[in-house]
């Protein structure tokens, strides 16, 4: 597959944020099939789940901003992530000329998982990603095919796992990396990387792994930012050739937070 | 294509009743896999969405034996068929080495329908097939891939649409028919068509043209069994090759009963 090392591919995240507000799921995904050439979208979907949860009555258990797993939760999030916001987004691209297919990683075994080895917290039916199959991806690539990838992966043995999704972009980035010259896009309510999160302003352009350290010491990059770091830094060492955390009110990549090794 | 007009594909349709049945549902996928050649599996799952219709407190409107689809329900019905037994079938399905996808009629734009007119009943958000896009299931077919396909449709303008899983069965069966000898096979809880829905025993072996006005007129075939017949006799008129009834518990081609012109 060497003649197509140099097409270009971009990976964009987008959160439950933007999901669950009608009017900017609708702007993001006009601005998402204006991006230039081939496109895998991968979405969340949390606030959604731990609605119908709530609907349901069954209780939504996070631990440092991670969903417990149990039998009920994983067939929420089954209906939620794989049925409703994966198959209303694929929907809502098709009405705009984008011929998208909506997977989870069971779906032609794109993503396989392992379930969390337990240790200080058992986390459930939650999946660490043990392998993404990037020619399946790239066959549907070339074949016209716009990936929309649900955060759930599967154990090859007949169980779905709950899989982080940026844990999923940073991984198909990554896999793909091999294949295309791939850009990964972290999309958010937020303009970037802020210094403080009451200031739109305050968006840090660049961030390396010297000065990450450095925003981690200070407490400036804290909590939920970290994992979302975390994944880039691994997307970048796999060859993932630039990773950007941006607004998805604007889906600019020249503007947001540019991260490099 | 027309290296591949004599490859054997069999089109699967199974219904919701084996699908709640945990071991019922294991044993017909085992039979399944075990099918030689191409296959693609269709699915219900009308009784597990009226089941979380219930407990979400949306009424489940139904006339004539179908479901009224409301804005609530082509939530509920996105969430079960798209999501919840599509991947947890897919999942099943990748467990016994057959590498299924799982999708709707908009991924991949596979099987385009407009919402159904209002005449006498409003159906509310129910598709008529348009169009199945078999040249993207061959592809799939070719690649290694079971398309596992859930009751959905899609309008082309972002609308997801109910649409009944046997007519879903009989346009895919029709629509492959130009580029594989296909088979089309109803499954369900009964062993075929009966003369006596309470006597499993009497099983009508075959079924033509002639004989179906005869069995229509003497109230032997009523109800459900008639649009499924109807859609049978849709199938062999685009080309399918056979149509046979038979009950899931065994999936044999060879017992059951059989459709013809």
């Amino acid at each position: 597959m060497a003649e197509i090392l140099s097409e270009k591919l971009t990976v964009v995240k987008v959160g439950g944020g933007v999901l669950e507000d009608v009017s900017s799921l609708a702007g993001f995904l006009d601005r998402f099939v204006a991006l230039p050439g081939l496109k895998i979208l991968v979405h969340g979907g949390g606030r959604v789940a731990t609605k119908l949860s709530e609907q349901l009555n069954i209780e939504s258990r996070m631990v440092e901003g991670r969903r417990i797993t149990d039998a009920g939760t994983i067939d929420i999030v089954t209906m939620v992530y794989g049925g409703l916001i994966n198959k209303k987004t694929v929907a809502a691209l098709q009405a705009r000329g984008c011929n998208a297919g909506g997977f989870t990683g069971a779906d032609m075994n794109l993503i396989e998982a392992v379930k969390r080895p337990v240790k200080d917290i058992d986390y459930g039916f939650v999946g660490d990603v043990t392998k993404v199959n990037n020619e399946v991806l790239a066959i549907l690539l070339k074949s016209g095919i716009t990936p929309v990838m649900a955060p759930l992966t599967h154990d090859g043995k007949g169980q779905l796992l709950n899989t982080n999704a940026d844990t999923i972009a940073s991984e198909i980035a990554g896999a793909m990396s091999g294949l295309f010259e791939v850009s990964l896009v972290f999309c958010f309510e937020k303009p970037g990387v802020l210094t403080d999160t009451d200031d739109d302003n305050s968006v840090i352009p660049q961030i390396n792994s010297t000065s990450y350290k450095t925003f981690k010491e200070e407490g400036i990059i804290h909590s939920g930012m970290i994992p979302k770091i975390d994944n880039s830094f691994d997307a970048l060492q796999k060859g993932v050739k630039q990773v950007i955390i941006t607004s998805a009110s604007t889906l600019d990549l020249n503007s947001g937070t540019r991260i490099s090794l």
